[in-house]
């Protein structure tokens, strides 16, 4: 692979953008500052399936474009007995605004009840479950999100048809005085992503084993012939894909193959939403206080990281690492890293909302160096 | 493989007999009866890894024979200021009595918060926890725990030297209604166990790819050339099992690669105690209310997994199942059913606390037919 070229587009010219092009297609002010700051947050870390463009791509096909997203709806808390838990009706609002009101409501939850709980029926898309988790962890809690993949991709292990999402997991846990940022382990439930095979195509490249099966439900290594993704880890993957489908039944989601498909879950009288789990502990609220040689909590995590991380596996990596490394890098470049398509991307997306697309042309922003 | 042949055991004469052995060696009746339980359900749905033989074995080497485990001891329910979460002090206690009373605390918080926590520092050795989250699920709630396990036998993904337990992660979830048995995700982070190491050396086979790696930190499948263990999945996998760590440190656990070793500990002055984690959720403090179709939660659950094991994955499992159909195979057959070898063990156990070894004659069980 030859190493990318990147240009630098300074942070606040990113996010006001991206904040004018949800205002354009009708959010509100709350909603597209809590979309650019998702989104300026998943470049700020390298995360470029989740960056700007993809973002407002899928809000054109599915969201406000298609009806999946309702701009400026209002998220209803339902009312229960619980304290520590909250369920609350998103009536379709954008994923990010209601993930980000989510994990405040937990972190507010957490401090006074110790853990603090939010689920989510009527869902649209929160695109980067990392990104909330990281939040969360960056302010010294420990949090996790799941949700439902729109689509049913995925293979059950032992069977032949997808009727599972990719379903991600997300758990960020602070470690910023240990590491100098919060561990996040944010990954999908399939071994690779239907992007991942698309890229495999094109490159001509076999797939790693036991990623995805072919029509007869066989696995196969050529991008071709994938009909349907596999778990990552075989019955361990699977287990934690069901776990997400079983959450989202018991919050309100409904069949996971038609779950994405607006039309044929209507024919069927069927729900089409997705259904989101946020939770928040507070670290205090772990702690039997005794640790070892009198260090305090984050110096025992420290202690253990370090022997963890000892021992000749000085050069593993733990998982959040990557994405505060780019973040070092963006950094230091003083502003967001774009490939020069990217940055083109931008320019129509200034000029569907009425800016100068002139502004975005690549070449004006600063290569890195 | 030739198929084993099985006797059986009646339930009530198993735990009687097991039940006496933890009150030979100094358990109070509380905990000899939680043990005792635990086995049995254990045996009764098949987890031939932890049944009684192995806990009594497991208490001799590293419990209440070996240091690990106080019988006897008391918990000390640490003061907090968070209403849903406790911290526990578990003093050594045996680990089956200090997590069932765990998670029936968790409960009793689940039932008023929605979400309730129990994090223990200082633990011996819970054994199975698939058991406590499955008796919850069971009884209707959402069920979640974690422990650092006693040795460190895993090396970081990317790593070369073990530093992380086989670190295992056990949900349950209430599917009674829409399975005849609850989902049960338990499982370690390891590929394998080390005990299935030495079965693979036994039988002279070569181990699964990507499950072990030699003393230079090099992936192997001869058994014989096992150094460590590796995380299942690779990164992914590696990410849960730090995740149980990470608990561990915040909750007072030591450092991973002398936590399992006292006399090492105590040299460095370091702690040499594991750590639980314990959380249970009430169904209806995650629910929305508004189910396709009008349904239920519990009908919604069950049409959701109908649609995941339909469309020609008729055949798949679901996490929990084998163990339901071992139970159903226990019941058929009127008892536990344990090999002729194992029979002779329990008459170990009977000499050892003054019953009649020979009452634990193998020949005198009936054979499963």
């Amino acid at each position: 692979m030859t190493q990318e070229t990147f240009r630098i587009v300074p942070r606040p010219r990113h996010d006001a953008l991206v904040e004018a092009a949800y205002r354009h297609r009708g959010y509100t002010a709350t909603e597209s500052s809590a979309a650019a700051r998702l989104c300026s947050e998943a470049s700020w870390h390298g995360i470029r399936t989740h960056n700007a463009i993809k973002a407002l791509h899928l809000d054109e096909r599915f969201g406000s474009g298609g009806g999946g997203c309702v701009p400026g709806a209002e998220i209803q808390r339902l009312p229960g007995r619980f304290m520590a838990a909250q369920a609350w009706d998103a009536n379709l609002k954008l994923g990010q605004a209601v993930a980000v009101e989510a994990m405040e409501t937990c972190i507010e939850l957490a401090d006074t009840y110790g853990v603090g709980q939010v689920s989510v029926d009527n869902a649209f898309h929160y695109l980067w479950g990392g990104g909330y988790v990281m939040d969360a962890a960056r302010r010294g809690y420990i949090a996790y999100t799941n949700c439902t993949s729109a689509l049913a991709e995925v293979v059950p292990f032992g069977g032949k048809f997808p009727t599972l999402g990719t379903n991600p997991h997300s758990w960020g846990f602070p470690t910023a005085d240990a590491l100098g940022f919060p561990i996040v382990i944010d990954w999908a439930t399939s071994t690779i992503a239907m992007g991942r095979v698309e890229q495999f195509k094109r490159e001509g490249k076999p797939l790693p084993p036991d990623s995805a099966v072919d029509s007869d439900g066989k696995p196969t290594t050529d991008p071709h012939r994938v009909a349907a993704l596999l778990p990552f880890g075989a019955h361990k993957g699977y287990g934690l894909a069901l776990l997400n489908e079983l959450y989202g039944a018991a919050i309100g989601g409904g069949l996971p193959t038609v779950r994405g498909r607006g039309p044929e879950a209507r024919d069927l009288g069927e729900k089409s939403t997705s259904a989101f789990f946020f939770q928040v502990i507070h670290p205090d609220a772990v702690s039997g206080g005794a640790f070892g040689k009198g260090r305090t909590q984050s110096e025992n995590i420290t202690a253990v990281l370090r022997d963890i991380l000892g021992h000749g596996n000085e050069s593993c990596m733990v998982p959040g690492q990557l994405e505060a490394n780019w973040a070092t890098r963006c950094a230091t470049s003083g502003g967001l890293l774009f490939s020069e398509a990217e940055i083109k991307e931008f320019g129509i997306l200034a000029a569907e909302c009425g800016h100068e697309a002139g502004e975005w042309d690549p070449g004006s922003f600063v290569a890195e160096s």
